[in-house]
């Protein structure tokens, strides 16, 4: 049910805790920009993760687009908004971006049937 | 004052009339899906501009940045928010985007300047 | 034997279903596109899909790649023309594209099995 | 009149003059594979030409789209043609590419304009 | 212990042969291209692999990316080395190479424990 | 004579200054990020910079470019190399980089020129 849910985050969390072991302070600091950036600010963390979102699948990145949707999950963006951005992100990226749309869709579906458990 | 906004306009709306004369019929329909994407619907077009814009500087293409920082300050987006954008638009797509958000500072500075009169 | 093309045809059909479930009316408008793009007008339908792969090759995309090698294929590309255009694909996108080169190889490969049987 | 082609070619000579005197043995047989690989062999320099418009257009580099829509010119691609390829860049690559669609028209007018003559 | 090592080997060994059996002349000629260009010159392997290995990571390539890590292990390159290659990768290609940062870690720990034994 | 590296420089120096007026605390700390990043550490500011150059050509950004041409001929990088960090851009990314190429010996002509004064 949860399967992509799990291997995703398993994998990224086993990593994350491998990189904080050997990442040199740069390094270390780039990452702490990767969180706080999508912190609430003059915009909210709905609006920007929807824009680490549309970035990713521009840009053609699976492990990202899995991330930021599951951070749009939790932000509250419900479906008809999602599909709005998939929109964006095949028109901008163009229909390269469709294979990532397929497998967003699929991971999509994923955190909303978990959620509703 | 408002060089840049005027050569961006000018050129834009010189070969957009061109193509609306020599465009096939599917290239008209892809333009016209260019359209109404950003038309408000389960998200704003303050919201819909502000991803296309991140996702334009993203993959670092001027000319669809300064139309949708245009776009992005008709709905009212402020400077507070923009620098944010920004900064996401930086993280995700690196420092190579630096150069295209130094011509994204001075086209936003244009755009206030004007409104300011 | 013909392993990678089942694999790929299969998922690709079942998120195509989803997906006509899900997608809003411009996402749909925008994969009706898709389809008409490539049928026979000015240029042959042949013509067009090594168009799509070359794009698709040089933007390194599996799927993409897989998709209109199949297509490729049924418009009746043989493989000295192939071996043509994976070369123009290679020096425009650089080394960069080798590796999915070595995977539509392959893929070629199946499609050519298949057909020989 | 031809301004734009002037300029494009001008500068392209110059550079591949300094270019030729400066380029180590690994560089020039790059170079040389890059004019090779447009010969007429499986495929027609026509076709080929066609295959490296779209990769440019996907790609978004100017240059290289103004390169082989002159060559394009040369083998005798037609306006219809030419707009069903402009279709296919603007639907692999995405409204990011309709900038340099616009340049391209532009471009591609001035070629038609000299050729009239 | 040095699974995907053997795993990439292989499949690469494998297709690498099978491209040999049909690629056409100037394929041919643009592998060898890629074979020379990385040994001891006005630089030397070690700071060619490098370079090798940063545009691999900037431009999103698993397999170009463990490709250069093996090549960069056996020219000598160190951990700490190693670290800042992979910070000047995440810091001009963005937050979107991370994805791939935590594989080349993953990979670079293999490398270094079969070197080990 | 200097007429590239003076625009370039002159624009560059008055937009971060515009910049560091404007940019939010999280932009500042990843523009610092940049800084520091090229500095000596394990591999030093040469290599470094050759790193950050080859990264910039295979994105294909002509004012990244600009930048780590300057400081590649600060840190003693001389034609020879240059020529070879040439040619692994243009192997790895393609021909599509050649047009950035012919703009990078010209700012490098430049940058030659006005030491030998």
């Amino acid at each position: 049910m949860s399967k992509l849910i799990k291997e995703f985050n398993n994998y990224r969390t086993k990593m994350n805790s491998r990189i904080s072991e050997t990442a040199n302070t740069n390094m270390k600091r780039f990452l702490a920009l990767d969180n706080t950036t999508y912190a609430d600010g003059a915009l909210n963390t709905k609006t920007k993760e929807m824009l680490g979102l549309v970035a990713s699948m521009v840009l053609r990145c699976d492990d990202c687009i899995k991330y930021h949707l599951g951070k749009c999950h939790e932000a509250g963006v419900n479906t008809e908004e999602m599909n709005e951005i998939f929109m964006i992100a095949n028109l901008v990226g163009g229909s390269i971006v469709i294979p990532h749309y397929r497998r967003a869709v699929e991971y999509w579906d994923e955190l909303n049937e978990v959620a509703d458990k």
